[in-house]
Formats: C-alpha cells, sequence, structure tokens
C-alpha cells in the first residue's frame, strides 16, 4: 500500500466511485472531497457521496459550496432555462451539458486542500472513452494542470493527478468496479431525476449502455416508462 | 484600441485598480470579474470595486462568492484563528497570509466566464516584486495556467493572462496609475480595516512605502496611531 495521502473528487457516480475504489485498493490514507456547483441533481448527488464516503470509512471528508459556477453559466447542466437534451450521444461536438472549465474550478480546489492537509495525489474519475469529448476531461488537460499547480503552490508541494479509468469505456469502468467491490448501488448518474433516475438522459443512457455491455445488472431504480 | 474584449480580476486594490486603468487604455470592451472569498475585508474590497466599474463606465460585471475557499483554509486572511503579522515583510519564506492556489480559483473563473462571454484576454494585478513570495503570483504560473486553459476548454477559446503591472514595484504602480488618471483614491488595499487603513499590516506598509517612494501622497484616510 501507498503511504501518500490521497485525495478522490467524488462526484457521487459511478466513475467517480469506482476511481475511489482504485484509489483505496492503493492508498491507506484517503481524503475525499466532493463539491456542489449548483448542478441539478445535487443533492441526489450528496447524499450518494456520504454513503460511498461511510462505504469505505473515509473520515477526512470535505464538502465544498461552489456557488459560483452556476453564476457564471453557459451550461444545461448548471442554467434551468438550457434544456438538458436527450438521446444526444451520437450528435458532434461539445455537448450543452458541458459546464466551462468545470475541472479546472475542482481540481484547483482539490490542490489547494492537497497543500492544507498534505495530500500528494489527486484522483478524479474523468472519462475520455465514451463520454461527451468534455475538453477538460482529457489527459493533455490533467498533465497541463498539474505543471500549473507544480508553479503554483509552496515549493515542497507536489501534487499529481490522477485519472485511472480515462481510457476505459463505460463496460470496463462496471467490470472494474464489480472486481474491486465498488459500492456501485450506492452511485448516482441520472442529470434528471431524485428518486428513481429518468433512463433517457445522455448520463443514464451511457450507464445503462455500460452494464448491459459488462453484463451486470444496474443496481438503482429506473422510472418505468 | 484593441477590439478583443479583456476580463479584468478587480479586487479593489492597488494593483487590480492600475492593471484595469492600463486594460482600459488598451482594450474598447472590458468586463470587470470580482471575487468575495471570505477575505477579512471583503465588504470594503467589494465597494472599492463597484467604485472603480462606475469609474470606468463598465456594465459587464460579474461578482462571484467563493467560500469554498475560506473551507479549505490554511490562510491567515481567511482564518480568522490565524493572526494577521505586522511588520513582517523582512522574513523569509511564504508568509501566512499565502492563501493555498488562491489565484487558481480566481483564474479558473475568468476563464469559464471568458468562454461564456467571449472575452480573450485575462488581466491580473499580481505583483511579484516588492510582493510576498505567493507562488501564485508569479510568471511561471500564469503561463502553465494558460496552457491548462488551453487543454481544457472548446477548441475555438483562446484566452491569454496578462499580468502588467508583475515586474513593477509598488512606486512603479503608484507612478503608472498617476499617469494613467487610476482612481487610486478609490482603492483598498489593507487586511484589517475597513473604514480607515491601519497602516500597519504588511498591505499597508507595502502601500505606503510605495506612495513614499513615488512621491505621491495616499489619499485614502489612514487611522492615526
Amino acid at each position: 500500500m501507498d503511504r501518500e495521502k490521497a485525495i478522490c473528487l467524488v462526484s457521487g457516480g459511478l466513475d467517480s466511485c469506482v476511481t475511489a475504489a482504485i484509489a483505496a485498493a492503493r492508498h491507506e490514507r484517503l481524503a475525499f472531497l466532493h463539491v456542489n456547483y449548483g448542478q441539478r441533481t445535487e443533492r441526489r448527488e450528496l447524499s450518494a457521496f456520504r454513503e460511498i464516503a461511510a462505504h469505505y470509512g473515509v473520515r477526512e471528508t470535505l464538502i465544498l459550496e461552489m456557488p459560483h459556477i452556476r453564476c457564471i453559466g453557459g451550461s444545461a447542466l448548471t442554467d434551468p432555462d438550457i434544456p438538458v437534451p436527450e438521446n444526444a450521444l451520437g450528435e458532434e461536438g461539445i455537448p450543452v451539458t458541458y459546464v466551462p472549465f468545470r475541472n479546472a474550478h475542482l481540481l484547483a480546489a482539490a490542490v489547494s486542500w492537497a497543500e492544507v492537509i498534505g495530500a500528494g495525489v489527486i484522483y478524479i474519475g474523468a472519462t475520455e472513452v465514451d463520454s461527451s469529448g468534455y475538453p477538460d476531461c482529457r489527459a493533455e488537460f490533467f498533465r497541463a494542470f498539474e505543471r500549473a499547480a507544480e508553479a503554483g503552490t509552496r515549493p515542497e508541494t507536489r501534487v499529481r493527478v490522477a485519472a485511472p479509468v480515462l481510457h476505459m469505456g463505460k463496460a470496463d469502468v462496471v467490470r472494474r468496479g464489480v472486481e474491486l467491490g465498488a459500492p456501485l448501488h450506492l452511485t448516482w448518474s441520472c442529470y434528471q431525476g431524485e428518486s428513481e433516475a429518468c433512463g433517457a438522459c445522455d448520463s443514464c443512457l451511457l450507464r445503462l449502455k455500460g452494464f448491459r455491455e459488462a453484463g451486470v445488472p444496474d443496481p438503482i431504480p429506473y422510472r418505468e416508462g
């Protein structure tokens, strides 16, 4: 086991849960960070975060409010006037659910917290494959952000960014989660619902496809329709 | 005049006011961004921001709340339990007023907003000279952050970071401000006071030294002592 303290960015979704499971298999000392930024299913994601943290016995947790991301706007995920598209997975270009430069805000918070608590690595559950082409979910961005963190923090601070599911398709993420005993039943992915997943938004469609391809039943409830 | 829209990060202090004056001399289209992050003199800085924006007739303004920076902690500037030092300017190392990786949060917000409103350059009033050795106030960090912004935003988004007072001492900042007719009487620098500046904190000492060396009277009120 790695003695280095690791911060996991845990949204409460499938990818971040499996990323946390990977970090838990490698590191003795874990700290979990969750960010509320006015996303539509903020409360539901927060309760998933708390349950996943409890599952792994992580006591060093930080929940941050970033209402400013919603104020900046520019995304269907945070602006109620921009509808969340359904069945838009095949469309080209960057989707309207892209929150401009969002991961920079999450990583900046993680790097600041890493400086305060002495963590050396940040795990983020970003995925390039099967994902929506968000520019802030690419290895090139994470490497560039690592260099910015190196240049912009105390000389003794060294923080790496680990994105272990970045090159996995959703089915691989599900398989890896099952292998590691990740609590997939505690995760939440839907952009629309809070008690039952809608099964129709981009995020649900990707998730369902992943479970189907992995040959594993999705343990969360879906709206009948 | 440059047709490109410029975002200025305006805290309300001397450096950001002169930086805004420089941007105003170069760009027809300006947008001003202010961030409240739980700094001790938050309200005073915000009123300075509003007055400076009014002075330049800037209508595109955004005021963001970033309470999360205070929650992360680690700085005398945001944690009431860590005293703000007085007369610590000669001390070595990074001072306790350093807010871990703070400028990354401010720049992330500015880059997100630049993507939404179509700005191509962000002005930040950071200064290396006479400053306190904050690692996130160095050219190396701004160049690295520019590359992260390039990698983490839409392909069509291009955002530069301009820090025109970075290599100026405080006296040069004052002189440049006077040359450009910057409203220095509207600025606020003190870490302690809100109606009168304390004249004793690091920020006041630097400011007073700058005005003295420039041979210009500081137009703001100081506590008698």
